[in-house]
């Protein structure tokens, strides 16, 4: 039975927009995990059977959401960069990809991506990304809280064949999890433009009847939007709208080309906007309108995206870059300023996954998902303004500790659930594997 | 005496355009800090007089230059963020450094510049700020390679009165550290439109008379070439042009809004130009066209500019943005690869500084400035790519070494000739003395 844990810090971030910036409280988490209570320290009990922490100098914080990317993906980090992105996926991923990917490939990618997100303060990831019960299993085994989208698309893959084949998969995922505290299973159909009308209004409705959530890609890139309404009349969110895929449990990723029309559907709708500007950028694709949608009133997530377009799955990289993406795209400094910046990758995060009752921000009955940074390093210094040096200053090193459902992740830098030198071990092997173009039935282990 | 030094590393960049990527292999540093020969590990004889030192699975590079920054700024890292141009600076930045700024503040700030600097990979930078015999004589102390551009404008502050006072004491500045080894003085002034006509000719012809080098911060926002047509008639890039001022000795930082003409006065006459998109896109100033300026031949470096608008140092950072936002700007993800990214920031910054005969390349000959990173690391794995790992996954926490000249300044992670817990202590201490709105003759140690 674990302990009860309390953590005292001179600085807490709750992450709920009333609350503020806290100066010396203290955050008491049950044995169940769940928060307690957020006390300021003076008038803290210090329960003698809890586990007593001293922060110090340190903000503590709800642990970052990634609210889209393709862990295993991060096996192909580098693999193929500066490129456009036909020759980048047609010539480069998709090839390695075809002869690569197995529940291994996943288990390790995820591995790797893991040891990544945790140590730059990630607790939550949502996943996209073939043999979804590889990584739904690596996230459990490694204490992180993972929202898996099961991939539907209309190309035949080593994981299923046609999208009926796909979504039994998926559902089946959903049921072996199902009892997860940790997991949740949501329907990730690839893109409008990789999936048949029909399987669209299909999953639509089983979204609806099994009140399940739904991520998908749209509006990617301006070419995508532009075929769409030469092929099909109409642009793909009115496609999405019309179909009945739009509302609170919909997750729609990139949304870089918009209209205001466009915009008024996701408002309406209340659907969700994941941002992902690194691989917007790196991929040449454009910049997603976040200033535009959040004065229409919708909530923006963030996202890294996978490693093999981003290169990182860095999300502190990534809230800084899309505070300063906003204001470059509006012109304007004071667009996305650093706390709604922060708060896109916390309780924005928790709220577009549907998980904003159980995490994204430090309040009681949540899962204590926390993390704790380090302000005592050069770069943090001097702290006129606590938020403002995380999200323009920081850069996930100065992560020093972690907890996902009160359980420890991360230690003084180190991972506590992941086995590193193992798993870079395990990356090395199967780089090895990549560059050699040995058979794919060769085991990693025998080249490492 | 020093010893010489031989470190052997499993990968090298040299950043010479012609050796690319080297494995296994040996850097040998004289007793004198020099580079002695670069060759393959196996064919090093290992001089049992150098100190051996085994890098294992790291990256040995040029250090990076940061051609552009006020380090003493760093006192004022997020005092006042979000803000528009206009009231970030005349409410509040203006206001602090008006009440702040002496010998003491620049030392203070200076010394947690260097400490981020140091540990994210940069081995010289280059500063504009008052009081720059403190600075010269921080880096001196510190053994960083610093290129002092000391501050003319036509504005009083407690450093000097009017233009003629800022160039005779500048001038001084120069005199004092000219037998020094690590730092050069230039000319600073600090824009077209703080400054009258006739002292930019001046600092033109002195400049060509004295051999030395300018930087100015030069077509930065929209309004102030606008502005200075308005004014002049003509665009401050023709001002500066006709004025005599552009040649391989001038450094133009920001350079944001260039028309065609523009650029070619640029490439026509060798200027060198200094690129700094986190602060650009911070302040919502624009994006400088690097792709345009280096098709048409321009030398491009990079800088962070201060922290009080970027608001790190951390020239890894700079490098990855500069790489995305080019591929943005020109909608095109072939657009500043990796390996032109990181020119910008090693032997580009050398040239722009006029120092490439002594820095930015692991040349024999030249100063030992390098830097080690580690790739054992999750984010830095698997290794399909080096160079692409650097630039895209690097955020420079993974740097583990860094030498100038031969001095470790970075043993490990940990600083050697500067000492953090003390300079984290005085920056809390400015911090509360800012805050406090106490008399400015109150120490900072009073209030630490």
């Amino acid at each position: 039975m674990p302990r009860p844990i309390e953590l005292h810090a001179a600085w807490v971030y709750t992450g709920e927009a009333h609350s503020g910036l806290l100066k010396d409280h203290t955050l008491c988490i049950d044995e169940n995990g769940k928060i307690e209570a957020l006390i300021p320290t003076r008038e803290a009990a210090r329960n003698p059977g809890a586990q007593q922490i001293e922060l110090g100098n340190h903000l503590l914080m709800p642990g970052l959401i990634n609210c889209h990317g393709h862990a295993a993906m991060t096996l192909l980090r580098g693999f193929a960069d500066d490129l456009a992105l036909t020759p980048w996926l047609q010539d480069h991923i998709w090839p390695a990809e075809g002869r690569w990917v197995d529940a291994d490939f996943v288990r390790d990618g995820v591995n790797i991506a893991m040891a990544e997100m945790i140590k730059t303060g990630t607790t939550t990831f949502s996943d996209q990304y073939f043999f979804p019960d590889s990584t739904a299993q690596a996230a459990c085994d490694a204490g992180m809280r993972c929202q898996v989208n099961f991939p539907i698309i209309n190309v035949p893959t080593q994981w299923a064949s046609e999208p009926n084949e796909y979504l039994s998969k998926g559902l089946a995922v959903r049921d072996k999890f199902k009892s997860s505290e940790l997991v949740s299973v949501i329907f990730g159909p690839h893109s409008p433009y990789s999936l048949e009308e029909r399987d669209i209004a299909k999953i639509a409705t089983l979204a609806n009847e099994l009140e399940m959530g739904i991520q998908m890609h749209v509006h990617e890139t301006k070419p995508e939007v532009l075929h769409a309404v030469e092929i099909n009349g109409e642009r793909p969110i009115t496609t999405l709208k019309r179909l009945g895929m739009l509302g609170p449990h919909m997750q729609c990723v990139h949304m870089v080309w918009l209209s205001k029309d466009d915009i008024r559907a996701i408002a309406d709708s209340g659907s969700h906007v994941i941002h992902c500007p690194s691989s917007n950028m790196k991929l040449a694709s454009g910049a997603c309108p976040v200033s535009d949608l959040l004065d229409a009133g919708i909530n923006v997530a963030m996202g890294t995206d996978g490693a093999a377009s981003n290169n990182g799955l860095n999300l502190f990289a990534e809230v800084r870059l899309a505070a300063l993406l906003a204001k470059l795209t509006t012109g304007n400094p004071a667009s996305l300023n650093a706390e709604q910046a922060l708060h896109m990758a916390t309780l924005g995060g928790a709220k577009a996954l549907g998980l904003d009752h159980e995490t994204g921000s430090l309040q009681q009955g949540k899962w204590a998902d926390v993390i704790a940074i380090n302000f005592d390093d050069a770069s943090m210094q001097p702290l006129h303004n606590p938020i403002s040096q995380v999200v323009y200053a920081g850069h996930g090193a100065h992560v020093q500790h972690s907890w996902v459902a009160g359980r420890q992740l991360l230690n003084n830098g180190k991972l506590q659930t992941l086995d590193e030198s193992k798993i870079i071990r395990s990356a090395q092997a199967w780089r090895a594997k990549i560059a050699s173009n040995a058979n794919p039935t060769t085991s990693a282990k025998e080249l490492a």
